[in-house]
């Protein structure tokens, strides 16, 4: 009846596909690697409990209180110390806590975007970006990967065809959906290459301080001498995502703007939330928590891989992240997952159709899996029926049927 | 230097007047009537200690998860039950809760308003509703109140001349920021007109349930039969604001996209907040800490409305708001409160001058003042320092001298 009243930008934001998925994989029979879910068993419930009792006890009102728009300023100190610690030289000043690092993307597209401006990101990339940029109708270019993340000489070709575009999107390390990360040398030049063409980058980073094998690269922000990187992480995938409690850390002029439209998006980001996250870093040991999700995660990412090993068929290629929550496969052309995908949640098994990460090329034969939420028994078990099914559909070369 | 990035909307995007003034009147020794905070002394801090306690003991894992979009199930439910007292009939299936009121705003203008778009509000409205919008560059139609809010000729005539209007923004309850109520008979004749000429209404109600005097009106929401109003109110009034806890209330097909863009926004609302404050509610008695509240805010209203009355000059006029928080002055027009204001700094008492909230007119003879966050000994000695300044300027004429 009120289909005249809405904006325009309204007939383009469609419900995502994982939020589709998630509701048919919500069935507990069901061994599902489609989320993107930390391991919840590694909250540090106990040590909250005591954050809680103390920021109610030190500073009650306050943290129940209106505050300021930019956030708390002793976290905001503390992302500064982290920042550093990984390169990046920067302030508090510099700093804006953000609704999780979903709002980071948000603001980054009120921020830069026009009605056709152009974006270049990775291909596949994180699908809630795309969402979240799609509401401000920009023009995607995806740039392909390889092991090594994104191809510098695609680019730079990808630059010279559009050299007005606003930004690079980027997640240089463990990047969601395929656990790659972006190479040393492509780093340097993709900052090079920003600087010659004159582009921003967004660089997100929420999964970064979850490496758990290999050396640690350094991000792009920290090679950036210009101020064209803006840097989006999280507290989500190191400490707890529904606080949500993100950031951005961003040249000076950009922060003031982000401000601005954070403040009119929600004035500002959970005071009770930020301040038992800065308690829960004073009273305890974030670095010890930290290596213990890498252990775990290590430990379930490596069980994934021996499973592709032993149930997969041959032709099936991964990739190996050192570090995140996922792992992306790729099928022969001639495979699409999403007719896998509907095999699959009959044997009670799921993952994520890789064709949602592509905002504007058709690629069906790719798949997401997220290890990071499933105990290793599960794991195998899920893993041998994801293999069933694989073998049946590759070899068959259609739509798999199983005799069960 | 990166000029040449900025979105257009960004060049519509200022720092609001209010947030200037609150760095200007931070000093301690300045007497602020300027911002809009509840009374802090009032937050159940004890009892927030016992719902932390039981939300993570009881379901620590789910509390610092990623969570729906929607928001959590018996949240939403005990928002049910709450619109369903004010006869507002509806179902959780209707409810999003939101990031504050604020997330309400401005994901309404992300799902509503192209450019150019025509609103019409109250004139004044409340100013970072004019910010949240102004994101989307519509165009604000203001109409002008007396004692009883909009007048509903003065809408008629803005509808007659704008048909193509997407909705009227109101705050029939304790306006922001004039504390002015839209009479019964207004508001039947509202949805009326809004039936009539087939726009939306977007109704905001976060001061609702803060009434200390008189009789309670019935939501324009609950007039509503052709799911046309859009209700949008918080707890940041009634339990602690810093949580950053609001709902949207709304025709299911508007909360389907909503969802959308909510999920695109900040993938959702806090999970440990609204468990917290779920769990409040479960433990405790909401309703005798909101009639604490109304209690102390009366008495706080009354002892600044006596002090209008004793200290002012006799040309000045003000509301007499039966609840909320704000309470509105206008002065002869040839004042202007802006002046008033720097004077007022200099003998440490504020307050908000009226221009901010008027998005298309210049009206510069207004200020609001909010009673809730002060203490009654504090409002005398301010309203004392305020009253001087305005004897002097409004005997004068011009732009005030004051020899102290």
């Amino acid at each position: 009846m009120m289909d005249n009243k809405y904006s325009m930008r309204s007939t383009r934001v469609t419900s995502s596909a994982t939020r589709e998925i998630m509701k048919v994989i919500e069935r507990p029979e069901v061994i599902s690697f489609a989320g993107g879910l930390p391991a919840p068993e590694l909250f540090p419930i106990e040590e909250m409990k005591a954050a809680c009792e103390a920021v109610l006890t030190e500073s009650g009102e306050q943290a129940l209180q209106y505050s300021t728009t930019e956030g708390y300023l002793p976290l905001r100190q503390e992302v500064v110390r982290r920042l550093e610690a990984i390169g990046i030289q920067t302030t508090a000043g510099n700093i804006l806590m953000t609704t999780g690092s979903q709002q980071g993307l948000d603001l980054s597209g009120k921020l830069f975007l026009d009605e056709g401006d152009t974006i270049i990101c990775e291909s596949p990339t994180y699908l809630a970006a795309i969402q979240a940029f799609r509401v401000y109708n920009p023009n995607f270019v995806e740039v392909p990967m390889d092991e090594e993340g994104m191809l510098m000489d695609e680019l730079e070709q990808a630059l010279q065809a559009h050299p007005d575009a606003k930004f690079i999107y980027t997640i240089p390390d463990f990047q969601n959906p395929t656990g790659r990360t972006l190479s040393l040398e492509r780093r340097k030049k993709m900052i090079a290459l920003a600087n010659r063409f004159d582009v921003l980058i967004i660089e997100d980073n929420p999964y970064g301080a979850v490496r758990f094998s290999g050396e640690a690269l350094p991000p792009v922000k920290s090679l950036d001498t210009e101020g064209r990187v803006v840097y989006l992480s999280t507290f989500s995938k190191i400490f707890a995502p529904g606080l949500r409690l993100g950031w951005i850390c961003a040249d000076s002029a950009f922060v003031e703007k982000y401000v601005m439209f954070k403040q009119a998006a929600d004035l500002h980001t959970d005071s009770f939330a930020q301040r038992i996250t800065a308690k829960y870093i004073e009273l305890f040991d974030l670095e010890a928590h930290i290596r213990d999700i890498r252990k775990v995660y290590l430990s379930r990412r490596q069980k994934m891989i021996d499973c592709i090993k032993a149930f997969f068929p041959e032709q099936v290629k991964h990739s190996a992240p050192e570090g995140g929550l996922f792992l992306w496969v790729e099928l022969p052309e001639s495979v699409d997952t999403q007719e896998i995908f509907e095999e699959c949640l009959k044997h009670r098994v799921a993952f994520v159709p890789g064709r949602a990460f592509y905002p504007s090329r058709v690629k069906n034969n790719t798949f997401r899996l997220n290890y990071s939420n499933m105990p290793e028994e599960k794991i195998v078990e899920g893993m041998k029926r994801l293999g069933a099914v694989l073998k049946n559909s590759v070899n068959s070369g259609t739509a798999p049927v199983l005799d069960e």
